[in-house]
């Protein structure tokens, strides 16, 4: 099954599209109207227009290839619908309704009727049980949620089993300055689960990282299998580590299964696991806007000493290491700064200076790290390290991120002409100190056994909370 | 010792103020002269003005009585600046310089001085070692960074033992649309320490919580007693629970000693702790603006079935606990929306609509809730509950939380006048139940052992994990 007629339909139809402000019918088709395509309104009992639109009373009656339809009807009605798709030749379709295998018995089976109407035409469903999907950079807008519009293009795809939590993830990404390439809720997945999604978007030429919000499937191995072959990076948050077994399993039809589980199998399947959604956002930053670091090593350069202390705290509780520097480098910062504060790693020089993008190319430099943190408040007589920064990542083919704090309208451009260098940026030093735990973690499942520590250092802690080092099983096909 | 000239001088002295941008002598300089009061400049080998203020010699020179000197001068200038300080009857002073008793044992003895004049005149001294301290109501901002000006007023006094975690606070606060009362980087604690600001702010009328970022200190039982003194709620982030010793000992001249025993000390002592700064502020967000919650009781209401899921199951490993809501509570929901997509705690409505409000309003009324979350997504057409919530959590005398996500522009007018009826808001549903959290380790910390359950529910680990389960030394002097 291709998902290339639900990710890039030529046109869409919304069936069951209404003009009542309110009801799920107008508010999808308010936000499909966005896209490039033609956007079909279809329901027999409406006459007029929609937001420009024509509307037809069935798909019979559209001369176009329709591609997509947006089921906007009440669960029962879905099955004729879906049927009706079929003999129009829709390739895929999203079901917005509850009340199928989450709600009851009956709701069990009248999704297994859509499973089975969805196989006989080939037809690939998202939902039921979804508030839909987004692909930005399309305009492709298939959410009956309020706001989507706003959700910018970027990198990062986001499959979710909750649509909510999708739409949590799209806003949050929003207000991060990032955007996304594409937002799926996966709801009841009647027939697209999170290894179809992950094998489409992993051959998606605008995605560099996947994140996967999980509760819990019954089909574990090949999500896990979908997650190994993927090339592009993927991180998951997988919920429910407390007892919310009932309530979960009234909304997605999915008990939250065994957290440790999962978290161990996702590590032996390469994936690196958080445990909140705007850890979720910053480690797909930090993957997909960097080089594969080749270990878990951090240097870390601070202006501050204390957020300094957080963050080498954090990092080595978040599966990073902290090497000592070399003799060479330690000579190079201390000349470059005689004086300086604290010339181990982290250096910290104590307040910002001009000298400060020096002493990060010297880390960054450094043989024995692998990923390269900065920290600094910012300072509006100085700004940020730019023109040192710029194409630093790839010259030393290393990670390298940067944490700041400051009155945002007075570094907004400074933190832009960074963004445009190329440099995940992160709004708090515990976020930047997991995002650079998740770089090392990453590092540390690709690189396969040889890569856990013997010694007890902590790198050894952390491999072991990932499932890892218990085995053999860790695999290195990057 | 009183804080009054420090924290509210009439007039102040700028020791070693300069013309030269970039300089602290400038940038202190900068930050101090918006404050009401008068602010002098002086430095004996410069003339003319400084921001409107003519230069002067020596604090003799000064008519005016000062109240609180910003020391600019190298820490060797210290001592003598100190003795000016001490014969012109100047009862405060902040000293940014360092190279104390952080960085040598020379600079030990340097501090040793500085206690001993400090000690012999009566002075007041934050640091050596802090980039400064904030009371944004009276425009009082004697730090050296960029960007002070614009941090706004709130009910929220940060004492940091670092002036950059200080710093960082005070931005993110402004990020996060709150403020602060006062914020303080205690530095290298000559004699001002988190027991004297603990005191002075808790008798603040502007300040409603107090929070703590603590490395370590060598007189952890003033700190913790201040911390059981206070009738301000306390909350604190203690760092440091890798290996970051010799880093921090560089830093504030303090190891940053046993994380457990911090963490359990503070427990018994009635203040609850966090594991980053938002978390930090989150926490003192929530316990500054509602009733003290008499239990750990949460009852969750959401719009979407998936942030709730994370909600429930964050709030229970953060110490609350979900009660089952009663029989009654549970009929009115039913009565209110009949089919509700599930009843129990948390009520999820499947999706924002008017009746939200009645049913946020019913769980709040459930005699077995304390503290009442509500989720939602911001949709446009309906907006926030807001004539509901406004006054709710003074009438039930619980504490009310909100979380939401949406087009930040869009929400921005609900948003406020959801603040202006008094309920705290939070950015993500991990962060909205660590606040919840928060709250209910306070009620269980402050209610006293015999708040413990002893059957094995998640709170008895919670309990346990804030030290509290072990013995019976949780006080009940609320």
């Amino acid at each position: 099954m291709s998902l290339t007629q639900l990710f890039e339909p030529s046109a869409v139809a919304v069936i069951g599209a209404s003009k009542t402000e309110g009801k799920i019918g107008y508010e999808a088709m308010a936000n499909a109207t966005r896209f490039d395509g033609a956007v079909y309104p279809v329901n027999p009992s409406t006459t007029g227009e929609l937001f420009g639109s024509e509307f037809v009373s069935s798909l019979s009656e559209i001369d176009d290839d329709i591609d997509l339809a947006l089921c906007c009807v009440p669960g029962p009605a879905v099955p004729d619908v879906l049927e009706e798709c079929g003999e129009a030749g829709v390739g895929a379709a999203v079901i917005y309704a509850s009340g199928f295998a989450e709600a009851s018995e009956e709701g069990e089976q009248l999704q297994q009727r859509v499973v089975e109407i969805a196989e006989k035409h080939g037809i690939s469903v998202l939902g039921p049980n979804t508030s839909g999907f987004l692909v930005p950079a399309t305009d492709l807008r298939c959410s009956f949620a309020s706001g989507v519009e706003e959700v910018p293009p970027g990198n990062t795809a986001i499959i979710a089993q909750s649509g909510g939590v999708a739409h949590v993830l799209s806003f949050q990404s929003r207000r991060q300055d990032r955007g996304i390439s594409a937002m799926v809720g996966l709801g009841n997945r009647a027939n697209v689960g999170f290894a179809e999604a992950i094998e489409y978007f992993d051959g998606d030429d605008r995605t560099d990282s996947i994140v996967l919000h999980v509760e819990g499937t019954d089909d574990g191995r090949r999500l896990l299998e979908a997650c190994r072959e993927s090339d592009t990076p993927v991180i998951a948050y997988k919920v429910g580590q407390s007892d919310v077994g009932e309530f979960a399993e009234s909304h997605t039809g999915a008990l939250t299964g065994d957290h440790e589980l999962y978290t161990a199998g996702f590590a032996q399947y390469g994936v690196p696991t958080v445990d909140a959604t705007d850890d979720l956002l910053d480690a797909a930053a930090a993957l997909g806007n960097s080089p594969t670091p080749d270990g878990p090593n951090v240097g870390v350069v601070t202006a501050q000493a204390g957020p300094g202390i957080i963050i080498t705290d954090r990092i080595q509780r978040a599966g990073g290491r902290l090497p000592k520097l070399t003799a060479e480098t330690q000579a190079r910062v201390d000349e470059i700064l005689p004086g300086v504060t604290y010339a181990d790693n982290p250096v910290d020089t104590g307040r910002p200076m001009p000298e400060f993008g020096e002493i990060v190319t010297a880390v960054a430099e450094d043989e024995r790290v692998d990923i390269v943190l900065v920290n600094e408040l910012f300072e509006a007589a100085l700004g940020y390290p730019i023109e040192e920064l710029d194409g630093l990542a790839d010259r030393v083919d290393k990670p390298v991120l940067f944490v700041t704090e400051g009155v945002e309208e007075n570094m907004a451009d400074q933190r832009d002409a960074l963004s445009d260098a190329g440099i995940p940026i992160f709004e708090t030093p515990e976020r930047a100190a997991e995002a650079a735990g998740a770089l090392a973690r990453y590092a540390l499942l690709r690189e396969g056994p040889s890569g856990v520590r013997t010694d007890g250092g902590p790198g050894t802690e952390a491999a072991a909370r990932d499932g890892a080092a218990a085995d053999g099983e860790v695999t290195a096909d990057e």
